[in-house]
């Protein structure tokens, strides 16, 4: 059902860096393109937190009932090694290293992302177009940029010229970076003597002879720069002008920048209305980084692998602890933080089972359902902030296990609205699973167990001493563990 | 461990119609390519088939040792809708009919695709490359082809001219077909007229201004003929000659047949030492067909969510039962076959329980161990006969019966073996995965249950029978039904 014209949304635009009113250019629908991941090595936890906000996104879009077209591209024909455009191709780079061929590298890294993707409970994206498979666009958009004069040709490269369009255009309008500082702050490094200028970057680049991934146009063998396939693939699915750009905040500058200057060259329209960046992520409080060993994999959260983790964290335990903080602040991993979101969500996943059992009754309620449901939408409008949407969500929790007490209570149709509210934020958009979807056998574990040590207590109630010791003695065979405490015993798995 | 010098393989070749020894281009490494789905709508259960048989030849030639690269492709161009190259592409149809974008189709089946591939246990490929991502590859091709006078450009579209091919080659080498029997029974159908002959297929098509994908060309705007994207992608990634190209049955003419047209006319060069080809699969003795609901798909195989089927069946049990019939045989699929199937699969996976579990002794045994495994390989070097690989591990399933049963025994070396060749070709070669991979939980509830019955029996022996009833009764309410019989309390889980 959309319910889209209900819900009037802000979005913080990089562009203005300020929140502004969300209006897509046609209505009730919306074109939506991320940076996806370069496949030449295992996706990271901070890239990861990035795709995971752009998911919350599209989910809520999805929600609100928009016709929403999401790209998310994915970089295998490898990019330079730096911003100044020079260095190995890094997918080849990599493919010789392994002396496999550079679409196998893309084909294992691909398959990992997705896999790590569908662990985490994300939504295929509408549209996963890759670079190689759009060299053709790319190099059509270079011969329409070298018709309007904005680049230039030299043994066999075609460069931007970024002075040239600073002329009419303005060049750092999304990262604020200044033309004059940025001539005088690039240093001309040893090859880049091709380059009109500096500053100037690639759109095509000659393949030497060394370089395996090549394809020939009208200006040699070579490849595309990285900034233009994004150009090339955003505006071939969703338009010249399409409603939001997404990425990492570490892509605002050069990459989105080029984008801009890119499209404008060659459609003389700037090509997004709002640009959206997600924050990065710190371990321990450090930046994360593998060679300082200050790192951590997504697989390593699962299998607690890591001299990092104490233990193993489910994934949606790692996904509630990621929306736990708001796309655009620096979020920081660490074991305690994840231990405490393990504690979070378990509480909220009891409550969500307290729910469904709850039952109904006309007894007054200090607790207005409504008011909270709106407190949810507002929370997500708010340029999609999930750490207030989740204070709303333990409102409810709060609430939830006072009427499972007896100390508030629910009238009917509040008891609809509330379960079908937690469903939509918790599932739908927030994208969390149950504990164990997988295994009502895990429950029947906890319930067998439970009955063992009944019978433990009613024979040392029975001072049969034999009998319970027995039990707990054969329990710890099978793996289980028993303890007692004041609160009665509870048990552990190995 | 590379063991594949110990091995002779030999397998059948389409080409030659007989079996022939295996012996590839580059000692010890192998390429392979398989022509993959058309990504237009969900895929069916003879394509998952054919997949599934190349997935094992794949696993064979790594478990051997060999350095494979096993090439899957994508067709995600869509391609004509008949064999005269006439109609409208594929993709681009269902697009308009969904109105949405064809890459969306695309994204929307190729996930889909995945998953399914995924929940059968396939191994990925080494490279799945995309016909979309080949375009300029084909456009080289096509120009090479008409440098050597063997195809011609009418209208905007470009032709294979096999009359003027077969005066030097011979068209129909693969598929036994007479050109002078296809000239007299090609019909011209409307809309052909471009072509010399009705014979000649199509290497370029003009875009029609309604068809939405297309790439510029030296011919204008149009799209490749879906043969020449296989010619592209398995000679880019593989060379000009490789060892293994395969597909289903009904790809070998007139697709196979082109490609090896394409491939001698560009190089002249036959592209392709060993052609396989994988049987059709029926369904109740009856061809497959949607039109006539005697239809099924793999999603419903799994659910049993189908009228065809009498309950859901587990992913492995479905694979047991595709390589209970060798690749090249037609395989008839049906409610009783897979219950039959699922018997044998649970014996098979019962029978490995208890080899984890047998002692070895220095008694005397008439079962050779040693001669057992290399009847094992046999069948697999024997054009990949799986139905006697089964027949043969079901050899060591009786075997392994008998030394639980304790009338027969074996040696601890024999043991070592049987484990580790049962485990290769099992799960490695085969495929398969145990019964609940899931959950050691699973395993701990059983033990747990196991103790349970355990104290029940020793109040009963001490006629303690308030008890015993307790426990039988408060395992009900968990939802576990013991079961007393004569060999034993069994149980039963809701």
């Amino acid at each position: 059902m959309a319910i889209y014209s209900e819900h009037s949304i802000s979005i913080y635009n990089s562009l203005s860096s300020k929140k502004e009113l969300f209006k897509p250019i046609n209505e009730g629908a919306i074109g939506m393109y991320v940076c996806g991941p370069t496949v030449y090595s295992n996706v990271h936890l901070g890239n990861l937190r990035t795709f995971m906000s752009f998911d919350m996104i599209f989910r809520y879009f999805k929600h609100l009932g928009y016709k929403i077209r999401y790209v998310r591209n994915i970089t295998d024909a490898g990019h330079l090694e730096n911003d100044a455009d020079e260095g190995e191709d890094r997918i080849a780079k990599k493919a010789r290293l392994e002396q496999i061929e550079p679409m196998e590298v893309v084909q294992k890294y691909t398959v990992d992302f997705h896999n790590i993707l569908n662990t985490f409970n994300f939504l295929p994206p509408s549209i996963e177009p890759t670079a190689t498979g759009h060299i053709i666009d790319q190099i059509e958009i270079i011969k329409g940029i070298l018709e309007k004069g904005l680049a230039y040709e030299v043994n066999g490269s075609v460069y931007f010229d970024v002075l040239k369009y600073n002329e009419s255009n303005d060049y750092g309008v999304l990262s604020g970076r200044n033309i004059e500082d940025l001539i005088h702050n690039t240093r001309t490094l040893e090859g880049q003597t091709d380059k009109k200028n500096p500053q100037d970057f690639a759109l095509w680049k000659k393949a030497e002879p060394n370089h395996i991934m090549r394809w020939p146009s009208p200006w040699g063998l070579g490849f595309p720069g990285w900034h233009l396939e994004c150009t090339a693939m955003s505006t071939k699915y969703l338009g010249e002008k399409f409603d939001i750009h997404g990425g990492g905040m570490d892509l605002k500058f050069p990459h989105h920048e080029c984008e801009i200057a890119q499209a404008k060259a060659w459609h003389n329209c700037s090509p997004v209305n709002y640009w959206m960046h997600a924050n990065m992520l710190t371990l321990n409080g450090q930046k994360m980084a593998k060679s300082t060993g200050n790192n951590i994999l997504p697989d390593e959260i699962l299998s607690g692998n890591t001299k990092q983790l104490s233990k193993g964290f489910s994934p949606s335990v790692a996904r509630f602890f990621m929306m736990q903080a708001h796309y655009r602040s620096i979020l920081d991993f660490s074991n305690d933080a994840l231990v405490a979101s393990e504690k979070g969500f378990l509480k909220l996943m009891d409550a969500l089972k307290t729910l469904k059992n709850l039952e109904a009754s006309t007894a007054p309620s200090d607790f207005n359902v409504s008011k909270w449901k709106q407190g949810c939408y507002a929370a997500m409008n708010d340029d999609f902030n999930t750490p207030i949407l989740i204070a709303e969500l333990f409102n409810a929790v709060k609430y939830i296990n006072q009427i499972k007490d007896g100390t508030n209570s629910i009238d009917s149709e509040s008891l609809i609205t509330i379960r079908e509210t937690m469903q939509a934020f918790v599932f739908d958009i927030l994208g969390l699973q149950e504990v164990s979807a997988v295994g009502s056998h895990d429950e029947k574990l906890s319930e067998t167990i439970a009955l063992l040590i009944s019978l433990r207590n009613q024979a040392r109630t029975q001072k049969n001493f034999a009998l319970s010791d027995q039990i707990r003695d054969q329990l710890v065979e099978i793996g289980i563990h028993l303890k007692d405490g004041k609160d009665g015993t509870t048990f552990s798995l190995d």
